[in-house]
């Protein structure tokens, strides 16, 4: 089966000269993120992802999370992995030291994190999920509640889940009808049931901590009366180790298009007389909580669309590179490796390019973030927080979209094999797929990026971003060389500016029309923004190849940026015209005439 | 789980407006075509496809064919199924009447094989297969061997298949091994092993007739010593009926991402002693049988793009009508369908725009197939081979790109539920995942379009085809309140000329960098040409409108061909900047450094 090989070099690259890691690391509370400390971390995570997780990927996807008797199995493997995962200590990597997390920046750990996705995506899932919940517990949770669960989550001995879903409330948490009464002695007891529960039950940790949205007893109807309780699989005891069970079951798993390895429950809480459960933070408060941490959440489900195109494209590498078949167009004397045929050569530059900018929106918005939380200045603060609110929805919805064109262009690099489970080219095809869907769908996305992000503050961050993009667009001009990169980000620029202003200016006139946009334009500023990080990289590299650098690296990465220009950002006037224009049309078909 | 209904209303709107179906009806053999046989067979054929097929399409998904002892056994009810089909009729729709088929029209078959496709593509491959081992024998097969298999093929009570691909030589079949050795009694002895052979077996039908590409001893090397045998799976008795069992095994089924009610087998010809077979037409002459037939398998194929971006766009819009969740982005009391949401209604559009464009392209090359096999006039039967031979691999290529594209914005219209098998969304994505692949990938396709039917000729078929546009194109001018159309079909014109005349100019100086554009230029093609139906229809809604015509299907029709204009067209000149711009930086990157 396919392996994988963390693509180091990159990774390194995109944080040392696209994402300023050299200035994160001067940040306060991060001074212990040295040079050396960052390779060493990402030459471990790459031996643990590729020797351990990666191998268990197809295996983990033929096999199956199997639901019996309302527990999960894992399939075999990962429970052993995950044994080595948490006593490797990768779980509380980027988490606070207070409770035992090594408390790196995030920059550093998205690029772990990445490899995690890539090497086994249904894996990643389970430590993604326990990292969401830890984060809410400490913005949130009472003293006593981190007493209880902090340390054995961050370390990973007990893993989390967020419920949130149920059969009626999926996107539109509004309808929420779980219930939570007051018992009298400062706990609840929870009833309901929810779905989607991603590693609601299995058997890789010793507990398992349920955060659950539910309503009180007389809650105000919609979002004003959701309140967020922790509800443990097994209750803990005053010593701290796990107890009696507690009322919330697995009833059942989903059967899914992909990530088979990861258990997707049905929940059900208090059948047998009431899940108990404690408040977390107060009551009715639970959306915003929901809302604060899903900036986290969405930007790692973003990662998966970045890591599983990074595996398709090393699989698809490896089978052009290996397949003989055909001659070359232009004549050869015999048979040729399909990676000389001009259009597979076009679907691996297609996937590498796209790869490669999606790394480095990814790794500066993760750098972004840290210097929004810990930067000394808090109108730079503001600043960072700012493009990070703006680019969240950019790296969840862009990064997944092209993700999921991304595993596809492998399954065709494969030919027919491509579509034979064996070869392992679908899986990722069929993994992909979730990632546009979970955690708020591109649409989803969309709007929270046109609506909230731009339009509401007259899209101050995204002026501020183009004239960003402008300088990088300037600074080309010096280099002949990169002449057809200019041309294109200026295009793309220029095409993102245009459709931004049209945003800005008929957002409050005719919200339908606009909304219609929603997507072209987030998949346009996802394609200028990688288009922008591509030019950076060009100059980056343009700069090595100055100074006398000969590692080759450099010229591919101009060479892969060119291609970005000539075939990516090239969409960028079409898509402009698109959410300039299409609005109406999109509206104006009868409902009665679908 | 879902149901399908044929859209006979576009159908019938396609045929006569786009495909003139009485100009066909008037050709030489298609007399009986009228107006009334091809409404009712429509009819019928809808009530089949809807009644019979499609209740077995996800049951026959999660059961599949079954390989037990080098035998295949068909999910519950495909047999059954098959047994109506054949006693309906429905097998020689289009086949020669001389041996029982009904001689109608390649374009009203198309709308039949549509519905088939549409309602369960797995059971719609073995009657295609059927068809094109048929016209492989009705073309050169010796008398002796049209008597011995015809009658039953073209009734369905025997099935074909075409053994073509052996491990090593997929899409290039000039690495076939296969061999046959002459047994000195004007018959053969077929050794070797032949992969992904659609219904190699099967329990539908009492015989398989495999047409198999092999060597005689002594042949030259490469496609050069290619030549065509029929291998009955059981020898044929000199009274007709089936005999003794052949030495074709079916050694295995492939484990695949789709179609698994379609048998893919492995079979190995020979194992005991020899597979017995007969020479098809002349030796060395098997490869330029194959390309004869090819351009009816690659419309086949095409049309499943078409047939499951239909279905697709279906089920989504039952969803979006049915599903609650959320409110009015403008505002609203309640929650809403989410077919109110823009985004949802755009991606509707999104889907059902392309397959009314791709129905219309399709439909119109059919009907051009007729006209070229009949009409009277040489000069005229020229023109419209030539056009079909441009568009076959456009059908091919963007039927089958832009159904994979619908069949995945119906998995993103379920939102969560459409990565839930139950749910059926999956599988069409799953299903349209090969139809890329099979019968020539994308890039094949692509290659086939610049070089052997655009480059060869200078570009003259597609200049006619341009001209023909550039017509549509001023008989918009006329009409003001198609005027959005008129300047997006100018756009995409302009594009396809541009990106047309530089594969024309390029071809012989620089194959490898015009080549590197393929594909950008087939979807180009694709778009255009849609674009262009799409506003041939919409100048024939408005024609409908302007003489009193209330049917609320025109006004429907012209919204959709706005939106086309608006959400399709917008990229074509993206496309062609790719194309014109695109090929240096595909190939400038070193092979090592991938």
């Amino acid at each position: 089966m396919s392996t994988y090989t963390a693509p180091l070099q990159d990774m390194r690259f995109v944080l040392t000269e696209l994402a300023a890691i050299d200035r994160v690391a001067k940040l306060p509370g991060y001074e212990e993120a040295t040079d050396d400390l960052v390779e060493a971390i990402l030459d471990e995570a790459g031996k643990f992802a590729g020797g351990v997780l990666a191998p268990l990927n197809f295996s983990g996807d033929q096999e199956g999370a199997r639901w019996v008797d309302r527990a999960v199995t894992m399939p075999k493997g990962f429970k052993e992995a995950y044994r080595q995962f948490v006593d490797n200590g990768w779980a509380g990597l980027s988490l606070n030291p207070e409770h035992g997390g090594q408390g790196l920046p995030k920059v550093v750990a998205a690029a772990v994190q990445e490899m995690w996705k890539a090497s086994n995506m249904a894996f990643s899932l389970c430590p993604m999920l326990t990292m969401g919940a830890v984060e809410a517990l400490e913005l949130v949770g009472s003293e006593a509640q981190k007493a209880t669960y902090l340390a054995n989550m961050i370390s990973g001995e007990w893993t989390g889940t967020m419920n949130l879903t149920e059969p009626q409330a999926g996107s539109d948490l509004a309808a929420v009808r779980t219930r939570a009464v007051p018992h009298g002695d400062g706990t609840y007891r929870v009833f309901g049931q929810k779905i989607f529960i991603t590693y609601g039950d299995h058997d890789m940790a010793e507990n398992t901590i349920h955060l659950v949205l539910a309503r009180t007893p007389d809650a105000p109807e919609g979002v004003k009366g959701i309140s967020l309780f922790v509800v443990p699989k097994f209750l803990v005891n005053a010593d701290g180790s796990p107890g009696e069970r507690n009322d919330a079951w697995c009833v059942s798993i989903e059967h899914k298009l992909g990530i088979h390895a990861s258990p997707t429950a049905v929940m059900a809480f208090g059948d047998n007389g009431g899940a108990i459960g404690t408040l977390v933070g107060k009551e009715n408060e639970g959306l915003k909580y929901m809302f604060i941490m899903m900036n986290a959440a969405r930007y790692a489900v973003g990662l998966e669309g970045l890591a599983i195109a990074e595996r398709a494209y090393q699989k698809a590498v490896a089978y052009a590179r290996d397949r003989v078949q055909g001659r070359a167009i232009e004549g050869s004397t015999g048979s040729v490796a399909i990676i000389r045929h001009p259009d597979v050569r076009r679907m691996l530059m297609q996937m590498r390019a796209q790869v490669e900018a999606m790394r480095a929106v990814a790794y500066a918005v993760a750098a972004a973030t840290d210097m929004a939380m810990r930067h000394p200045d808090p109108a730079e603060r503001a600043r960072q927080q700012a493009f990070v609110d703006l680019m969240i929805p950019v790296v969840k919805g862009w990064l997944t979209e092209t993700g999921n064109e991304v595993a596809s262009l492998g399954v065709q690099v494969h030919g027919g094999m491509g579509f034979i489970e064996e070869t392992g080219a679908a899986q990722f095809f069929r993994d992909a797929r979730i990632t546009t869907i979970y955690e708020g769908t591109t649409g989803i996305q969309a709007n929270d990026l046109i609506g909230r992000k731009i339009a509401r503050e007259g899209g101050a961050t995204l002026k501020a971003v183009l004239a960003m993009m402008r300088q990088t667009e300037s600074e080309l001009a010096a280099q002949a060389g990169l002449a057809s990169i200019r041309s294109a980000l200026g295009q793309g620029i220029a095409a993102l500016e245009a459709a931004g202003g049209f945003i800005v200016a008929d957002y409050a006139k005719d919200v339908r029309s606009v909304a219609a946009g929603a997507v072209p334009f987030l998949k346009l500023m996802g394609i200028v923004s990688g288009g922008w990080m591509m030019a950076r990289a060009a100059l980056a590299a343009q700069a090595k190849i100055a100074a006398g650098d000969a590692d080759a690296f450099y010229p591919a990465k101009i060479a892969t940026a060119q291609f970005y220009a000539a075939h990516v950002l090239n969409t960028a006037t079409g898509l402009a015209q698109e959410v300039v224009q299409g609005g109406a049309s999109a509206l104006a078909l009868d409902e009665a005439m679908f």
